[in-house]
């Protein structure tokens, strides 16, 4: 479905070659300052055409708020968003018409709703996430006032270039406790944080552009200052509920968080995060290690919550490719037009969106439970 | 929250040393064959105590139908099912009222529900996913009539030792391809299919165990037989769905499907998977390699979907570990009680359960979607 | 929340004084023939300043479709459609900063929000039904198509004026097995389509008007040729659904189905519904009476569901109100600003949409379980 | 489906010859006190047998929890209730398998589903209500924790003798001011609060028992200090979801609350509640009459909730009826077994455990939003 979120929830609409994209949200708290200034910055980092890394193609992408504010405050009522689509030209795909595109959305959006629209697998286009960031944007604000919680994403990895992610790297999480998002943009197009890894990520992406390829990538995303207790046991754990959001995002692959796969290589005398006091003050408790990634039991612990998610490379490629038409005829396809030869600069606002979003919507549910702590007895 | 699902929806009850765990699975279609022989087989495989390698726990586990079905048919009602807990040993884990138990989720259940129960982090027991699977039978029944859906989970990795995953080994392809479930249990309790690294998995495990460690494990399923169409953009993406069922699974760190984050690595050129035709009768393509992992644009296109899931190791061990009380004082922790030192094997079922939940739900979404085909125009 | 539906699903935004007004539907059946020519005509049924009965204001209301459709075909994508607010207004209701309207939402909404709009309570405002209707229009188009069934709503009572609704009264049940909307709308502004109560209806508006009063009425709705099998036992019954979508319409006070409250008064010896067969070839049966108004166990079986929806006398009145201000003072509240004495006949098209709305949200899904008739056993 | 309620939420199994009945709460506080005591009551209001006036069954229906408590508190997990089904005799509607029962489930469960259960539609079975009623004594009881909330329903109507029920008559007023769940078991069986109309409606009762035909009633129910601000507009206001809870009962037809249908008939300037000062010490508003019915633009106001619902006449009724076979065949139908001529006073505790669900979800939900008020700027 289009939406996402149970208290705080996203509905989204729109594809590649329809009037305007857009969303609305629902459930955003009332009297919480909001115009589209607080939602504008995350668009445009999302627009492509930013740099030689990315599709000459120069969308403009303004947000308009259309209902749930007034004088600069959110009312609580749903929150409407509409981005007008300018540049369309609907003819670039043509050659679709005789052949599914191999690893595009072509094939299986003909068969699941036996339509064929004009760019291939519409929803399944890069245009649909407008309406997230739209709506991250949002719940960002909210969580930024609520607990300064952070969130930053970043390129941790382009092909076989990759920082080391391990827990067991120092450096790795320093990195987490401290990058921020102006770092992250002053690093360059190619949104690594680490300068030689940066560099040689940008010649990859060259390389494949160049040899009209393409490549995928990794991008990591941290969460701090996360509020205690958020995530739902037994099925809407938190990490259930962002590997369902990072998933939902075009082109992934994986997910994994706090040690993920690396975890699972080693043993639990190591693994386990003893307990520490974090504040002298409150004798809250916090960990001296973090393999759990900010979560155990499926619920935030306030240690930073981290994770990374695998982009595939991008299918749609200039080279020339063998495959099989509609009809049942080999051949070769040869896509026209103009193609992002690695889209995971351009994912880390989307990323950071929909981790802004599923924190939004259980720290509103934890909340109703903590509510009811004084009351009941 | 405790339920799953939308229109094939189940939702669980129970903890580890109350009177029973169970589940409601609603929306089950009519007339479908189903008593408890159907169910069974499933949770025996999910008991503990079956070999060496895990707890000696004596677990009956037996489930009872209490409702949604008459003489062997399902009604279309709701399906309850009941499995009592019988060996309850509650004061075993009294340690735990000074130390939250490290990477356990005593010290997060405390902070959100500000309340201990006897076990700690109750929902967040193994036996809580009694009702998962059980639940899953009667999803795995469905589909094996529908389209003779075919799901299989292994063990495809423990600690440093693993299968080679890589979408690009033609091995590891023929194993999707071919493996059933009764190679999988016949191979040994470490139900992994390839001999030589079952041993040395074994024996990681039996090291493990010796020096009262744990180990994690990673379990990879594959799904064949999927009906085309599943899936439903752009929020509940088929592997979205998929990533939030297995992360919502206890211990859970990590999930690819397809190429995964190898996938992250590749070039488009190689990484795109050409179509072919697969039904020469029918026309039907099918894609010639399967980096997609039978999902493209969140949608299934017929081909195996396969997937991975990353174990942590299990946080319980019985060495002493230094950590803090909840007091703040800092101490050492020493763990009674039977642990097992590896929980992959015994997650099979579980993993397959959650395949098939989302798989049922998936298809009677895009059936409704169907039956409007001929009728609108 | 702003979202109704579970397959057919429409979530709505906006209120009286913003940009605009619209909705986005979700789970559309794909290549459904669609356009704004579609649309539009309940949303100018829905318009105010139609006739000297209802408010002076000239609202345009043209929809304009966003998304999910190309060339006049539905994607079975998400359909987002926007009617702009053209005449705002927003100072005409500044007396409202001292007094909350007696019986308007202004006092709630505060409560529950902590802030106030400048309408005073915004979701409850009348323009906040345009997006139903929008979203109602497709739902009738999808339900004509599917089986031919037609959804009729007209004028039942006005103040003391009303029809006997009795379902022993014949020639109620005739009106009900013939009513079409051009009858309806033919009849008069009133929408009544019985003459001479539409009359007296008539005078009971012009006197409300002439002594700066407003005046109740009840709206009843016929849907003919529903298929059978709607419904989900036992929280989601069709009759409950309805209840649900009516009594979420502002302003309604009550909802009876078939017999209604006169059932109550009847004995199960009258009240049954003997059945008959109704077509021979076939031998589907049906029921020599309709007391049950067209459900049975909170399934649809095939007759007339009809039922009737109370509205209050609009809050807003010109005429002077004793009453206190938000600061606890008593005094005497004067509203300005153009008013309908009476909005029962606006209502109609809105009774109708939400109508619409649940039944090819029930159509889907019990299409969804017919799927498996013939695939279980 | 068998799910109600978003954050507070049920989920219930079982039909009549099933092994149990019961049900799971989701969402329930933690700490919260809670034993069987606190729920049998209700469970043995709602039982046949405990009056010449209801069927002589001897149902015990003893409930058990199975989860979500220890040592008496909740835990915050869900709770698992099971009731057993002791006194099946499913041989005594053998009579069903030629005829359907007019207006019973019978006919409509099978074009739904494709099956006949031995009871019929199971699941408009009666027994399906015991779950209902478990889990609403669990809301009550929080909501009696929270604001000492008191829900009391009562039988207003049998037949033609009806307490008058308008908002216009004072005694009434009075009686949903005081009443208490003691007067209404106190004033007989009939549970009529009203001791000359009591005795009319049993005596119109007992005829219907001795002409072997049954007999419709209305339950009136009353919720007093219930928080302000519940309701979340505009599809979930409050009003809309009491509709829905209580036309989700089996056997109802109507729903009305505050003025209601006599509401319809009224002018606004008599309609409309003028606001006075409640609390002289907080200044906090209410009204000085209460058409409104406790509930303004969908959100409750802090005035009492009352509302009324129409309960058809029993369909099961033990004289002959002239109807049609499932084969088409013209004939007679005579019922055997046990049945209740009228089942309004046992509707009671179901009106009343529906109230208390709704109401329990909407505070945990406003409660949420409630919590980010002082969060926010």
């Amino acid at each position: 479905m289009s939406s996402f979120g149970r208290v705080f929830r996203v509905t989204t609409y729109g594809e590649s070659h329809c009037k305007s994209v857009g969303c609305i949200v629902d459930g955003v708290p009332p009297n919480l300052s909001l115009n589209e200034d607080d939602i504008q910055p995350q668009l445009t980092r999302r627009r492509p055409g930013q740099s030689k890394l990315s599709t000459p193609r120069n969308e403009k992408d303004r947000v308009e708020i259309q209902s749930g504010t007034e004088f600069g405050k959110t009312l609580g009522t749903p929150i409407g968003m509409v981005v007008r689509n300018e540049d369309q030209r609907p003819k670039d795909y043509s050659e679709t018409d005789v052949y599914p595109r191999p690893s595009h959305a072509d094939y299986t959006y003909l068969s699941k709703y036996h339509t064929k629209a004009s760019s291939g697998g519409g929803r399944s286009s890069a245009r649909e996430t407008i309406g997230r960031v739209a709506a991250g944007a949002i719940a960002e604000k909210f969580l930024k006032q609520i607990n300064n919680v952070e969130i930053v994403a970043f390129v941790s990895g382009v092909g076989e270039v990759s920082i080391d992610r391990s827990t067991k790297n120092e450096s790795f999480i320093n990195l987490l406790n401290t990058i921020t998002r102006d770092q992250v943009d002053d690093c360059g197009p190619i949104r690594c944080p680490v300068a030689d890894k940066a560099e040689e990520m940008t010649k990859l992406v060259e390389n494949a552009k160049h040899s009209q390829d393409s490549v995928g990538g990794v991008v990591t995303c941290v969460i701090r200052n996360s509020p205690i207790g958020l995530g739902e046991p037994c099925f809407d754990k938190l990490e259930a509920l962002l590997a369902h959001a990072m998933l939902s995002i075009p082109a992934t692959k994986g997910f994994e968080i706090g040690s993920g796969f690396e975890g699972a290589t080693m043993n639990g005398s190591e693994h386990n995060d003893p307990f520490v006091v974090k504040d002298k003050e409150t004798g809250r408790l916090g960990t001296s290690t973090n393999f759990s990634g900010g979560i155990q039991g499926g619920i935030s612990n306030g240690e930073n919550i981290y994770f990374s998610v695998a982009f595939k490379p991008p299918a749609t490629i200039s080279q020339a490719q063998e495959t099989t038409s509609y009809e049942g005829e080999e051949g070769t396809l040869k896509a026209r037009g103009r193609h992002d030869p690695n889209v995971v600069p351009r994912a880390i606002p989307i990323v950071e969106a929909m981790a802004a979003l599923v924190i939004a919507d259980a720290f509103l549910i934890q909340k109703s439970r903590e509510s009811t702590f004084d009351l009941v007895n």
